[in-house]
Protein backbone atom coordinates (compact mmCIF):
# COMPACT_ATOMS: atom_id res chain seq x y z
CA UNK A 1 0.00 0.00 0.00
CA UNK A 2 2.94 2.10 0.65
CA UNK A 3 3.93 1.72 -3.24
CA UNK A 4 0.21 3.28 -4.33
CA UNK A 5 0.02 6.28 -1.43
CA UNK A 6 3.97 7.47 -3.03
CA UNK A 7 2.40 6.93 -6.44
CA UNK A 8 -0.81 9.36 -4.96
CA UNK A 9 2.03 11.57 -3.56
CA UNK A 10 4.20 12.59 -6.60
CA UNK A 11 0.99 12.97 -8.83
CA UNK A 12 0.13 15.82 -6.10
CA UNK A 13 3.78 17.38 -6.88
CA UNK A 14 2.97 17.51 -10.46
CA UNK A 15 -0.14 19.39 -9.65
CA UNK A 16 1.67 21.49 -7.09
CA UNK A 17 0.72 20.24 -3.98
CA UNK A 18 2.91 19.17 -1.37
CA UNK A 19 3.87 15.42 -1.84
CA UNK A 20 2.17 13.93 1.30
CA UNK A 21 -0.61 10.68 0.15
CA UNK A 22 -2.23 8.38 2.17
CA UNK A 23 -4.38 4.75 1.73
CA UNK A 24 -6.91 3.71 4.08
CA UNK A 25 -7.59 -0.16 3.70
CA UNK A 26 -8.86 -3.67 5.22
CA UNK A 27 -6.93 -6.22 4.49
CA UNK A 28 -6.15 -6.05 1.07
CA UNK A 29 -9.24 -3.92 0.32
CA UNK A 30 -8.49 0.09 -0.34
CA UNK A 31 -11.45 1.56 1.31
CA UNK A 32 -9.86 5.51 0.68
CA UNK A 33 -7.21 7.32 -0.52
CA UNK A 34 -6.32 10.84 -1.28
CA UNK A 35 -3.29 12.74 -1.78
CA UNK A 36 -2.83 16.32 0.03
CA UNK A 37 -4.73 18.82 -1.42
CA UNK A 38 -4.55 21.70 0.53
CA UNK A 39 -3.67 24.11 -2.09
CA UNK A 40 -6.55 22.99 -4.39
CA UNK A 41 -9.24 23.15 -1.98
CA UNK A 42 -8.13 25.71 -0.16
CA UNK A 43 -9.05 23.64 3.04
CA UNK A 44 -6.70 23.84 5.55
CA UNK A 45 -7.88 20.53 7.15
CA UNK A 46 -7.21 18.94 3.39
CA UNK A 47 -4.19 16.47 4.68
CA UNK A 48 -4.20 13.33 2.79
CA UNK A 49 -4.93 11.30 5.93
CA UNK A 50 -7.86 13.66 6.76
CA UNK A 51 -9.67 13.35 3.33
CA UNK A 52 -8.57 9.27 2.92
CA UNK A 53 -10.68 8.67 6.45
CA UNK A 54 -13.34 10.97 5.42
CA UNK A 55 -13.58 8.98 1.90
CA UNK A 56 -13.23 5.41 3.84
CA UNK A 57 -15.64 6.23 6.29
CA UNK A 58 -17.88 7.21 3.38
CA UNK A 59 -17.55 3.60 2.03
CA UNK A 60 -17.75 1.60 5.06
CA UNK A 61 -20.81 3.79 6.28
CA UNK A 62 -19.32 4.45 9.33
CA UNK A 63 -17.31 6.64 11.40
CA UNK A 64 -15.83 3.67 13.06
CA UNK A 65 -12.67 2.11 10.82
CA UNK A 66 -11.97 -0.70 12.80
CA UNK A 67 -9.69 -2.95 11.55
CA UNK A 68 -8.29 -1.12 9.07
CA UNK A 69 -4.77 0.19 8.35
CA UNK A 70 -3.45 3.51 6.97
CA UNK A 71 -0.04 3.57 4.76
CA UNK A 72 1.32 7.20 4.65
CA UNK A 73 4.25 8.81 3.16
CA UNK A 74 5.05 11.20 5.92
CA UNK A 75 4.99 11.07 9.61
CA UNK A 76 1.55 12.38 10.57
CA UNK A 77 1.17 16.07 12.05
CA UNK A 78 -1.05 16.46 15.27
CA UNK A 79 -4.43 16.81 13.21
CA UNK A 80 -4.21 14.08 11.63
CA UNK A 81 -2.69 11.92 14.53
CA UNK A 82 -5.77 13.01 16.07
CA UNK A 83 -8.10 12.14 13.34
CA UNK A 84 -6.59 8.57 13.22
CA UNK A 85 -7.40 8.26 16.99
CA UNK A 86 -10.51 9.27 16.16
CA UNK A 87 -11.43 7.19 13.64
CA UNK A 88 -10.00 4.30 15.63
CA UNK A 89 -7.62 2.72 12.80
CA UNK A 90 -6.00 -0.27 14.17
CA UNK A 91 -2.67 0.77 12.35
CA UNK A 92 -0.48 3.25 10.97
CA UNK A 93 2.16 2.64 8.39
CA UNK A 94 4.26 6.06 7.88
CA UNK A 95 7.08 6.67 5.54
CA UNK A 96 9.56 9.99 6.30
CA UNK A 97 9.68 11.10 9.44
CA UNK A 98 8.87 14.45 9.63
CA UNK A 99 10.93 17.18 12.40
CA UNK A 100 9.06 20.04 11.93
CA UNK A 101 5.23 18.61 13.14
CA UNK A 102 5.45 15.05 13.58
CA UNK A 103 2.66 13.76 15.96
CA UNK A 104 3.43 10.18 16.18
CA UNK A 105 7.52 10.15 17.10
CA UNK A 106 9.44 13.25 16.53
CA UNK A 107 7.76 15.85 18.46
CA UNK A 108 4.61 13.60 20.03
CA UNK A 109 3.26 10.46 20.46
CA UNK A 110 -0.34 10.85 20.18
CA UNK A 111 -0.99 7.36 18.69
CA UNK A 112 -0.23 5.55 21.64
CA UNK A 113 -0.99 7.61 24.58
CA UNK A 114 -2.85 5.70 26.70
CA UNK A 115 -4.78 8.68 28.30
CA UNK A 116 -6.90 8.68 24.88
CA UNK A 117 -9.47 6.16 24.32
CA UNK A 118 -7.73 4.07 21.62
CA UNK A 119 -4.23 3.16 20.22
CA UNK A 120 -2.56 2.20 17.24
CA UNK A 121 0.17 -0.06 16.39
CA UNK A 122 2.85 1.66 14.48
CA UNK A 123 5.23 1.00 11.53
CA UNK A 124 7.23 4.05 11.00
CA UNK A 125 9.94 4.67 8.90
CA UNK A 126 8.54 2.53 5.98
CA UNK A 127 9.92 3.12 2.42
CA UNK A 128 11.34 6.35 4.40
CA UNK A 129 14.13 7.73 2.34
CA UNK A 130 11.72 7.23 -0.58
CA UNK A 131 9.50 8.95 0.70
CA UNK A 132 11.33 11.58 1.95
CA UNK A 133 13.10 11.88 -1.13
CA UNK A 134 9.57 13.19 -3.04
CA UNK A 135 9.53 15.83 -0.35
CA UNK A 136 13.11 16.94 -0.92
CA UNK A 137 12.90 16.69 -4.74
CA UNK A 138 9.83 18.77 -4.41
CA UNK A 139 11.04 21.96 -2.64
CA UNK A 140 14.01 21.97 -3.94
CA UNK A 141 12.42 22.59 -7.50
CA UNK A 142 9.99 25.33 -6.06
CA UNK A 143 12.76 26.96 -4.84
CA UNK A 144 14.65 26.79 -8.29
CA UNK A 145 11.54 27.78 -9.75
CA UNK A 146 11.78 30.81 -7.75
CA UNK A 147 15.25 31.80 -7.81
CA UNK A 148 14.66 31.69 -11.14
CA UNK A 149 11.05 34.10 -11.80
CA UNK A 150 13.24 36.49 -9.25
CA UNK A 151 16.00 37.05 -12.42
CA UNK B 1 -19.87 33.93 19.93
CA UNK B 2 -19.51 31.83 22.85
CA UNK B 3 -23.75 32.22 22.96
CA UNK B 4 -23.97 31.31 19.54
CA UNK B 5 -21.79 28.41 20.01
CA UNK B 6 -24.33 27.03 22.31
CA UNK B 7 -27.19 27.86 20.71
CA UNK B 8 -25.70 25.44 17.59
CA UNK B 9 -24.38 22.75 20.21
CA UNK B 10 -28.41 22.73 21.77
CA UNK B 11 -29.59 22.44 18.42
CA UNK B 12 -27.28 19.19 17.69
CA UNK B 13 -28.32 17.71 20.87
CA UNK B 14 -31.96 17.49 19.79
CA UNK B 15 -30.72 15.90 16.40
CA UNK B 16 -28.95 12.83 18.74
CA UNK B 17 -25.37 14.75 17.87
CA UNK B 18 -22.88 15.21 21.25
CA UNK B 19 -23.59 18.94 22.16
CA UNK B 20 -20.95 20.67 20.66
CA UNK B 21 -20.47 23.64 18.42
CA UNK B 22 -17.82 25.92 16.78
CA UNK B 23 -18.12 29.48 15.55
CA UNK B 24 -14.89 30.65 13.33
CA UNK B 25 -15.13 34.72 13.46
CA UNK B 26 -13.03 37.49 12.43
CA UNK B 27 -13.98 40.55 14.00
CA UNK B 28 -18.03 40.68 14.43
CA UNK B 29 -18.26 38.51 11.33
CA UNK B 30 -19.29 35.31 11.68
CA UNK B 31 -17.07 33.29 8.78
CA UNK B 32 -18.21 29.48 9.82
CA UNK B 33 -20.08 27.61 12.00
CA UNK B 34 -20.89 24.12 12.74
CA UNK B 35 -22.22 21.79 15.54
CA UNK B 36 -20.58 18.19 15.87
CA UNK B 37 -22.38 16.35 13.11
CA UNK B 38 -20.22 12.88 12.86
CA UNK B 39 -23.11 10.25 13.37
CA UNK B 40 -25.56 12.12 10.81
CA UNK B 41 -22.58 12.39 8.43
CA UNK B 42 -20.01 9.25 9.44
CA UNK B 43 -17.05 11.18 8.73
CA UNK B 44 -14.66 10.75 12.03
CA UNK B 45 -13.55 13.92 11.03
CA UNK B 46 -17.01 15.81 11.67
CA UNK B 47 -16.20 17.49 15.03
CA UNK B 48 -17.65 21.20 15.33
CA UNK B 49 -14.40 23.04 14.85
CA UNK B 50 -13.08 20.91 11.46
CA UNK B 51 -16.31 21.25 9.92
CA UNK B 52 -16.58 25.14 11.12
CA UNK B 53 -12.74 25.74 9.94
CA UNK B 54 -13.82 23.84 6.66
CA UNK B 55 -16.53 26.51 6.17
CA UNK B 56 -14.89 29.87 7.34
CA UNK B 57 -11.93 28.81 4.75
CA UNK B 58 -14.21 28.36 1.72
CA UNK B 59 -15.73 31.50 2.70
CA UNK B 60 -12.47 33.21 2.77
CA UNK B 61 -11.16 32.02 0.13
CA UNK B 62 -8.10 30.54 1.41
CA UNK B 63 -6.91 27.78 4.16
CA UNK B 64 -4.83 30.60 6.20
CA UNK B 65 -7.58 32.20 8.87
CA UNK B 66 -5.11 34.76 10.08
CA UNK B 67 -6.68 37.35 12.23
CA UNK B 68 -9.54 34.85 12.89
CA UNK B 69 -11.00 33.14 16.22
CA UNK B 70 -13.08 30.41 17.28
CA UNK B 71 -15.27 29.82 20.44
CA UNK B 72 -15.94 26.23 20.84
CA UNK B 73 -18.48 24.63 23.71
CA UNK B 74 -15.27 21.96 24.62
CA UNK B 75 -12.10 22.04 24.65
CA UNK B 76 -11.08 20.78 21.75
CA UNK B 77 -9.13 17.13 21.22
CA UNK B 78 -5.62 16.42 19.66
CA UNK B 79 -7.07 16.26 15.95
CA UNK B 80 -8.87 19.73 16.59
CA UNK B 81 -5.86 21.72 18.35
CA UNK B 82 -3.99 20.20 15.61
CA UNK B 83 -6.40 21.62 12.73
CA UNK B 84 -6.49 25.09 14.43
CA UNK B 85 -2.54 25.33 14.04
CA UNK B 86 -2.28 24.21 10.71
CA UNK B 87 -4.93 26.85 9.77
CA UNK B 88 -3.18 29.71 11.49
CA UNK B 89 -6.38 30.44 13.52
CA UNK B 90 -5.05 33.89 16.27
CA UNK B 91 -7.37 33.01 18.88
CA UNK B 92 -9.45 30.36 20.68
CA UNK B 93 -11.83 30.56 23.10
CA UNK B 94 -13.66 27.51 24.60
CA UNK B 95 -15.95 26.28 27.00
CA UNK B 96 -15.72 23.23 29.42
CA UNK B 97 -12.79 21.12 29.97
CA UNK B 98 -12.26 17.93 28.75
CA UNK B 99 -10.73 15.76 30.97
CA UNK B 100 -10.71 13.02 28.43
CA UNK B 101 -8.91 14.22 24.91
CA UNK B 102 -8.46 18.00 25.95
CA UNK B 103 -5.28 18.99 23.85
CA UNK B 104 -4.93 22.54 24.74
CA UNK B 105 -4.95 22.59 28.45
CA UNK B 106 -5.81 19.30 29.93
CA UNK B 107 -3.69 16.33 28.34
CA UNK B 108 -1.78 18.44 25.43
CA UNK B 109 -0.89 21.88 25.02
CA UNK B 110 -0.80 21.62 21.22
CA UNK B 111 -2.31 25.44 21.20
CA UNK B 112 1.31 26.97 22.69
CA UNK B 113 3.89 24.32 21.65
CA UNK B 114 6.95 26.50 20.35
CA UNK B 115 7.80 23.23 18.41
CA UNK B 116 5.30 23.88 16.07
CA UNK B 117 5.07 27.03 12.87
CA UNK B 118 1.99 28.80 14.77
CA UNK B 119 0.65 29.38 18.36
CA UNK B 120 -2.79 30.56 19.52
CA UNK B 121 -4.06 32.87 22.11
CA UNK B 122 -6.24 30.61 24.05
CA UNK B 123 -8.96 31.83 26.65
CA UNK B 124 -9.87 28.59 28.47
CA UNK B 125 -13.20 28.19 30.48
CA UNK B 126 -15.27 30.87 28.85
CA UNK B 127 -19.04 29.86 30.23
CA UNK B 128 -17.51 26.66 31.01
CA UNK B 129 -20.14 25.81 33.38
CA UNK B 130 -22.72 26.11 31.02
CA UNK B 131 -21.40 24.69 28.23
CA UNK B 132 -20.48 21.36 30.32
CA UNK B 133 -24.06 21.05 31.59
CA UNK B 134 -24.80 21.12 27.51
CA UNK B 135 -23.00 17.54 27.44
CA UNK B 136 -23.87 16.29 30.83
CA UNK B 137 -27.78 17.11 30.64
CA UNK B 138 -27.33 15.07 26.82
CA UNK B 139 -25.27 11.96 28.34
CA UNK B 140 -28.23 11.93 31.46
CA UNK B 141 -30.64 12.27 28.94
CA UNK B 142 -29.51 9.28 26.86
CA UNK B 143 -28.31 6.90 29.93
CA UNK B 144 -32.12 7.36 30.71
CA UNK B 145 -33.60 6.70 27.08
CA UNK B 146 -31.04 3.00 26.60
CA UNK B 147 -32.27 1.96 30.46
CA UNK B 148 -35.94 2.99 29.49
CA UNK B 149 -35.51 0.76 26.75
CA UNK B 150 -33.94 -1.98 28.43
CA UNK B 151 -37.01 -2.45 30.19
Amino acid sequence: MMFRAMQLAAHAASRGEVPVAAVVYRGETILGEAANDREATSDPTGHAEVVALRRAAAVAGGWRLVDCSMAVTLEPCPMCAGALVNARISRLVYGARDPKAGAVDTLFDLCRDRRLNHRLKVFGGVMGPACGRLLTDFFAERRAQRAATRR
